[in-house]
This record gives structure tokens, sequence and C-alpha cells, in this order.
């Protein structure tokens, strides 16, 4: 147990959180996290009715949020209807202004969660009645900004909560896969961590093993931002989100050659899908974060929770080679 | 005093060390910061022998170490035997390989510190015999890499050092500028930090009034890596590396247009060269990192030794926000 301002407000044990990532947050592995005394968030992604439905009867009566993709969900805005039916745990809100939907969230008296990359969307976040800032570092995997990383990041965004809104309660997100990046955002000023890579590595992600086992195998330096996956599946991202993934040959083949990929449509989707579904990964899309370098097996979800709350504790309480002296 | 091996190793206060800037990093600046109780690393830069005299002569009896530029410093190897010669406490050498010079250092009796932008980067500053790896993440202002961030790199230098070679010590460089960045990189595994930006904004710091002034003033989302200065000023600098600086209209007219920039020789030399003595900072390059947004005032080095350490003893005794229950 591990007891910080955000594990106290959503009755949780360790101060973690899932990222509802796009596919491999399911309800399993949401429901997993949640029962291990964190916070699991469903990916609804891209978002299909179906989809949505099956994955939050697959969590079961587990106390899971669920987040969306701002952009997206706008085409379909009873995606969010629908979630909120639900009546999760939280609703988290990523890319782009979750101003057209934050006041459905809070009307509802569910708890918005919103993830920001600048300061301007910390205050945006502020205004639209968010519990919790997730400040979101490049280092991350998946969709964000190539701008500042967790290690300045979050203590910025500390210092505007602390002057704007000291309640609203801030997680950090990018690069934290192990206790050592738990206990050095508490340092940071964060109430608690929200983790995608770590669990992509997980027995319950939605995720081909394929996928995972490079994850187990890849250092920290063999990923960057590129759009090419978002070229190649025609998402239509909006132009200052760029996906960071691990490196591999498609990446290599198309990344700063963008213009010829788009003339490769729609083949270049297709081939991408399969390859996504026959576990290919020298083609499909590995979507994970820096963090990778710190992840050497594939655990179960509830294993990575209390584990990485265990050393985090551990590190707090004896100061590993750190002396203190008067 | 916050004691780590860092500290023990190098008779310290505090777990601090001085970025070997050029030209911040004077005799002034790093003598204050070994007085206060860090370790002051002088900025030996480009290099030339009538500076470097100066400034050793500037830091007067105080135990500072000195910095090169590996690659430039090698077309002038004599400078290097003219800062052993000053029996300086550590000898830094950064960007490009340490190797042909190593043996040199190691044989004066003289401790050996290895600035790293990889896992290869490490182990290649194992094989010289460095008593110190700095591990320096992409946030850090001035030239490194754009590959990975102090949050990931840290612990994943830490790991490696562990399996190979753990009495190897490991400074934590790149978006570290007060207590909670100190505690923090304590947490991921680091035995102390280096910090240049911090310092940058120092009554001592070389540098013009006018840009540790927008230091202050600058956010850390504002800053980017970028070749324009070095293209600007002739500079070979190994491909890899990039710097990060200030964003300035500079920047915003050359970054992306290198090719036309390299066309505007000399003249783009002479008007940076001009502007940077004149304090012209629209035009002269202010070699910063992300950690500017966690800086808002000008203070003394000894002050900001003393601050940082201060807070991140704090912070390690008190979990701020945070209480463990067994």
């Amino acid at each position: 147990m591990l007891t910080t301002r955000f594990t106290q407000r959503f009755d949780l044990t360790h101060p973690i959180a899932l990222a509802p990532m796009d596919p491999a947050s399911g309800g399993r592995l949401a429901a997993a996290v949640s029962n291990a005394g964190g916070l699991g968030l469903l990916g609804g992604g891209y978002g299909s009715h179906d989809m949505l439905e099956a994955e939050f009867e697959r969590a079961g009566d587990a106390p899971i949020g669920c987040g969306f993709i701002t952009w997206s969900m706008a085409a379909d805005e009873s995606l969010l209807d629908r979630a909120l039916a639900r009546r999760p745990r939280a609703l988290m809100l990523s890319f782009s202004d979750p101003q057209p939907f934050a006041r459905k969230v809070t009307d509802a008296g569910i708890a918005l969660i919103c993830q920001v990359q600048t300061l301007e969307h910390v205050q945006r976040a502020i205004d639209c009645g968010a519990t919790v800032v997730v400040a979101q570092g490049t280092e991350a995997g998946g969709h964000g900004f190539d701008r500042q990383t967790t290690m300045t990041f979050t203590p910025e965004v500390a210092d505007h909560l602390a002057a704007h809104s000291p309640t609203t309660l801030l997680l950090s997100a990018g690069g934290i896969a192990d206790g050592r990046g738990l206990a050095a955002a508490l340092m940071l000023g964060a109430d608690g961590v929200l983790m995608g890579t770590r669990f992509w590595a997980s027995h319950e992600a939605l995720i081909h093993r394929n996928a995972k086992d490079l994850v187990v195998k890849a250092r920290g330096g063999q990923t960057l931002r590129t759009s090419v996956y978002d070229i190649a599946r025609g998402r239509q991202w909006p132009r200052e989100y760029t996906g960071r993934l691990l490196v591999n040959d498609f990446i290599r083949q198309w990344h700063g050659h963008e213009d010829q990929l788009l003339a490769e449509q729609p083949a270049a989707r297709s081939k991408v899908e399969s390859a996504y579904a026959e576990g290919d990964c020298d083609t499909a899309n590995v979507t994970v974060g820096q963090a990778v370098g710190l992840i050497h097996e594939i655990r179960s979800a509830a294993s990575i929770v209390q584990e990485v709350s265990a050393q985090a504790k551990q590190l707090l309480q004896s100061h590993r080679a750190v002396e203190i002296t008067a």
C-alpha cells in the first residue's frame, strides 16, 4: 500500500493507472489492474459500440474507468454516452480539446481525467473541471507531442496546479515502468503514474504475443516518433500529434517518405492491418515508449501493479545509496 | 548534507556537479560550485590555451575539475595536457569516443568522467576506466542526442552498470534544476546529478545578462534540438549530435533551411557572434534545456547548490503527499 491524494480520491491501494491503450487495454486488462488496487482504464480508442460493450462486459464488476481519443470519439458522441451509462470509475479524454464533452462527464458525476502535453492544455483541463490531469512526456508510447519530457513537464505542471488549482490531482505518464519511475514521479510532484508500455507487455493485453516478446528484448533507444502508421491506417490525427513506436522495417522504409506512403493507399493500410493480425512486427505497429528498455518479462497485470508499488515504497523508505545527515 | 557514493568518492557535501558549459562555466562559476560543496567543472569547450589558463587562474585554489568537447580537443591534445597539469579534481570527456585520451587521464591519477547518450557509450566508458558516467537525456541544453530521456535512460544505464561495472558511479543530466529533479534522479538509480541550465542562470555564469533573463521567463516547451548554430558558427560537430536551445528568431528563420544557412557563410557566423557579444538573444544562441521552465530567478551558484540539495533532502525525508502503510 502506497497512499497519495490519488489513491485516497479513487479508493485505490496503489497510485498506478492503466493507460487506456487502443486496443491493448481491453476489459480483462482494465479489470486486472483495478482488482489489483490500481485504476484500470478501458481503451475506448477509435471506438465502436460493439467493442465498447464487449470489453465492458469482459471487465465484469471490476471498478474500471474508460478513456477516449477525443477527436475520434467526437465523430460519434454516442460512444461517450454509452461509456457514461456504464458508470465508469473515471472518464479520460486525451488528444485535442476536451471542452465540448467535459460537462457531460462532470454533470454525470463521473471523475474527468484529461491528458495534457502543454501548460495551455493544463489550464484547459482545469477550466473543464478535471479531477486529474495526466502530464504526458514525449518518451511515452503512442500518440503525444515531441515537446517536453516527463522529468521537466511533471514539475512544471505541478507548479501550475499549485498556483492555479491545488486540488487538481496530477499523474505522470511517459517513461515509467517500474518502482524507480513511480518513486521519481512522486518526487517530481505527481500524485501517481499512468503506465502504458509496461502493461502492453502483460499477459492480459490484447496484443499479439510477438509484439510483447519484442518489448522484452528492446532497448529504450529503439523507439521514435513518427506519423507513418497514421498515414498508412488513414487516421486523421491533428498535425501536432505523432506516435512513438518501436523502430521496425516499416518505419525504416517510410519515415521521411510520408508522401510516397500516402500514394500507396489503400494497399498500405491492408498490408499493415493484416500484418498486425498475424503478429508480423516487421510491418505491424509496436506502439510502445522508451520504457521498453526497463521491461524484461511478460507479467500478469496484478503482479506489475503490486511490484511497481512495492519497489517504489522500498526506495522511498530506504533512500537506496543515500544517507541524509542533519 | 546529502551523502551518496558520489559525494563520498569526491569528498563533496552535495551530490551536484556543474556541467562544463562553454563558455558559461568559467573559473569563477566552477569555483563557486566546488566551494559550496558540489563539483565544479570548468568548461574547456572548443578550447584555447589562453582561456583555459585564465579560467583556471580565476578559480584560485578551489578543487575544480575540467571538461572538454572531445572531438574538438582532439585537434590540439596539448589542451588536455595543460588541464591535467593543473591536477583537476576530475576530467570530463563528452561527445565522441573518449578512448584515445582516457589512458592519459587515468594514468595521471585523475578521475575520468564520461558523458554518455547510449548504452554503447556506457560500455565504452567502462572500458576506458571511467570513475563516473553522466547519463545525458535529450532534455538537456546544448549538445546531445535526440534519443532517450532522463526518465528512462538513467535507470537503463543503472541496470547496465549494476550488471557490468557496479562500482562505476552514475550522474543524471538533462532536465534537472531543483531538488525535485535531484530526488527523482536518486530514485532512478543515480548517485547524483550534473546541472547546466540551472547554473547558466547564476550570477557567476559567463553569459550575457539578457540571456539569463530569458531563461527566467521561459517555459520548458520553448526549446528544441537543432544544428543551425553549429552551421552558422562553422563547428564541425559529428552528425548525430544536435544542440538544444531556446527557440528565437534565428532558429525560426533557419531551422529546416540548413542548406540556405550554409550558403550564408561567413556572414552568418559574424552576425551570430556579434549578437552574442551584444546580448541580442533574438539572433544569439541561448543554449539551455527544458529545465528553463523550473527556473524563476538568477541566483548565486552557492545558493543553487545548497537549495537544490536541501529541497531534495526534505522531499526524501518527508515523501511529500505520500504516506506509506505497512
